[in-house]
C-alpha cells in the first residue's frame, strides 16, 4: 500500500471505521459504527423539517416527523458497509476516503416501511425509480449537488426498506441522518441516504452524479461500468491478543486461542466461513452462529492452537449464491467493493517482547 | 504537509476527530467527540469490575460502580483536546495519529470528585503523585504496558477532577472508558485515563512510558524535554458555506457571512479571539459568548463581508495569562501541542462553480 495524500487524510480524520475489536458486539455501540459523510453534517430543526414525496405519484405528501412516527413501526438490526471498504488496500487507488477493512457496523434501526409511504402517495404506472435527496449539500467532481441516490421501484417496495428515525432505540444521531434516513438492507452504505428531505418518483433511471460518476465498477475512465449495489461477502475477525500501538500487529501467548468474528453478504445468507492461520495457503471451517437478524451479520468462531512464531491469520466467507472472498484484491478505478480477505499478523511468544510492565 | 504512511492510516481509520461543522453545538453529540485509543477498547463486565485504590494510603479501597455512584456526584461540561492535535501539519512529524485540527470535543461528564475518594483512602504524608492505570493493554515502543498516567497530588486534589461514570447523562460509552474514567479539566486528553482499574498513590514521580518516552516536548531524541500538560489556547471556526468532498475547500455566495467558532485554553480563561480574512496578515476582534462552563470552550462570532474571490480565513485565541496561537507551527519531535492558527480556504462567487443541480 502506498502513502496517503493530504486530501485522503482530511477525510480519514472526519470519518471513521469500527475498531475491529468491536466485532465482539452483535450490535455496534453508538459512536463506533462506521461513518462516511460526503459533505457536512447538516443542522436540521425537527420542528420545521418535513419529508416531501412527489414526482410520479397520485397524491403528493408532506410528512412531519410525528406523522411518520404514527405510521406502522419496524425495528431491524442491519449490517451496513461502505462501498469503499478496502479501498486503501488497492494500488493504485482512487483518491477518496482511504478505508482499510473497518468501514462496517450493525445497528438496530427503527422506522416505518418506505412501501407504506409510497402506497399512500400512489405510484404512477410509469414509475421506474425512486430518488432520495438528502439535505447535505456540497461540491463533488466540480458539480454542486445535494447528496442523492435512487432505487429501482422493485427494491423500494421491499418490506424491509425503512424510513428510519431511530438508532438503538433513540432518535437518530446527527451523524447518522437526523431526523430521517433511508435504510436498505443488503446494499452498500451509499444507498442509505441520510438527512432525507425529499422522495421523488421517477419515470426514467436517475442519471445524477452519485450514479453516473461515482459508485460504478470501472476499469478505466471511459468505461461505463456496472453500478455498485449489494454488499459482497466479507468476514472480519477480532484481532486476537494485544496490539502494538503503531503497527497494530498482535501479541499473544501460545496455547488455544478462540478466534471470533462476523460475516455478512448482501446477496444471500452466509453459508460458510473459513480460517487460514498461514497467510491463506491452508483453510479450515469456522463454527457459525445464527445471524443477529435476517439483515445482519453472522458470528463465527475458530479454535486456533497458537504456536510460537509470527503468523498471518485470514478469514473468508461464502454465501448461499456461491459468492466468496478473493485472496487478492480485484482492482477497479473507484476502489469499490474490495472484499479480499482480511490479514492479521500475530506474534506468538511465551515471554512477550520487552515485557517490562510495572 | 507530506504523505501519510500506512501505520498512520491504521490509526486514522480507527480514531476520529470532530467534524468541524459540529463546533456549532455547545456540547458535542455522542459519537462525534474526538477519540484516541492507544490499544484496543477493552470489554469490561460492570458486575465484576472494581476500582482498586492503593499505594501510599492509610486505607486501601475496592469500590464497585454502585459504590462510586453513591458518592457525591458532579456534572461538568469539559472541553478535551488530544495532545497530538495539529501533528499532521508539522513537517517532518512523529509517526503517530495524524491529526489535522479536529481532535477536540466537549461533553458533560458526570462522576464523583477524585478528591473524596483519595480522602477516604487517606494520602500518606509522603505522597507526591497519583497514578491512574487503565484496563487497556498493548505494546508501545517495544514495551508491553497497561496505559497509565500520573498527576501531581496538588492537581489530583482539585475539586473539578472527576472519576466519571456518565457522558451526556448516560453510562460511559465503551470508547470513552466504560465503566469509569478520569476527567481532568484543562489538561490534554492523555491525562484523562479511560477504563480505570487502579489508582496508586506514589511517593516519587512516576517514570512510566507515557511520561518519560511519550508526551514530552522535545527537539531531539536525547533531549529530556518538558512534559506535555495543559491545553494551549486554540480557536476553531465552523467552515462556512458548503464543502468540496475531497479538498474540503469551501464555496460561498458573496454578502455578509457570520463566522462562528469556539475557543479554549487549559491555562486561563479565553480573553479574545481574532479573525483574519486574508491568510493572517490583518486581524480583527470577534465577539465572545460566555463559556459553556468554567471548564469548556467559549463561542465567538464575526460578521464577514465576503467579496468574490478566494480567501483564506484564520482565527486565533488569547487567554488571560497572555498565551496566544502562533501563525506558524512550532515544531517538536513528538508532534504535540501544535496550536498554530486554523486556515480555511473559501471560494466566494455569485454563480457557484459547476452549479448544475437538479
Amino acid at each position: 500500500m502506498g502513502e496517503i495524500s493530504q486530501q485522503e487524510l482530511q477525510l480519514a480524520t472526519r470519518n471513521h471505521g469500527m475498531p475491529l475489536e468491536l466485532l465482539r458486539e452483535p450490535l455496534t455501540p453508538l459512536g463506533l459504527h462506521y461513518l462516511l459523510v460526503h459533505y457536512d453534517v447538516p443542522a436540521v430543526d425537527e420542528d420545521v423539517w418535513r419529508l416531501a414525496v412527489g414526482g410520479r405519484v397520485a397524491r403528493e405528501q408532506t410528512l412531519s416527523l410525528a406523522e411518520l412516527q404514527a405510521l406502522p413501526a419496524v425495528s431491524l438490526a442491519v449490517t451496513m458497509e461502505c462501498a469503499g471498504n478496502g479501498r486503501a488496500l488497492l494500488e493504485p487507488r482512487a483518491v477518496s476516503q482511504p478505508w482499510l477493512t473497518e468501514a462496517v457496523g450493525t445497528a438496530e434501526w427503527t422506522g416505518t416501511p418506505l412501501r407504506g409511504v409510497l402506497e399512500r402517495a400512489g405510484l404512477a404506472a410509469d414509475a421506474v425509480e425512486v430518488l432520495f435527496t438528502g439535505l447535505d449539500r456540497g461540491m463533488e467532481g466540480g458539480v454542486e449537488q445535494s447528496y442523492e441516490r435512487a432505487l429501482p421501484v422493485a427494491e423500494a417496495l421491499r418490506d424491509d426498506v425503512l424510513l428510519a428515525y431511530a438508532i438503538g432505540g433513540r432518535p437518530l444521531a446527527p451523524q447518522h441522518g437526523f431526523p430521517l434516513r433511508l435504510v436498505v438492507p443488503g446494499w452498500y452504505g451509499m444507498t442509505n441516504v441520510k438527512w432525507l428531505g425529499r422522495i421523488t418518483v421517477l419515470d426514467e433511471p436517475f442519471a445524477g452524479y452519485q450514479h453516473t460518476r461515482s459508485y460504478r465498477m470501472r476499469q478505466a475512465e471511459d468505461d461505463e461500468g456496472e453500478p455498485v449495489t449489494r454488499m459482497l461477502p466479507r468476514s472480519l475477525m477480532v484481532p486476537p491478543g494485544i496490539p502494538d500501538f503503531l503497527s497494530r500487529e498482535r501479541f499473544l501467548e501460545p496455547g488455544t486461542a478462540v478466534l471470533r468474528g462476523r460475516a455478512w453478504s448482501g446477496w444471500a445468507p452466509i453459508e460458510s466461513v473459513e480460517v487460514s492461520t498461514d497467510g491463506g495457503r491452508g483453510w479450515a471451517p469456522a463454527e457459525l452462529e445464527e445471524p443477529v437478524s435476517p439483515a445482519a451479520w453472522r458470528g463465527w468462531s475458530f479454535a486456533w492452537e497458537a504456536s510460537a512464531g509470527r503468523h498471518e491469520l485470514c478469514c473468508r466467507a461464502s454465501d448461499a449464491d456461491g459468492r466468496s472472498q478473493p485472496v487478492d484484491p480485484r482492482w477497479n478505478l473507484g476502489g469499490y467493493a474490495n472484499n479480499s480477505v482480511q490479514r492479521v499478523v500475530v506474534n506468538v511468544s511465551a515471554s512477550r517482547l520487552g515485557g517490562a510492565d510495572r
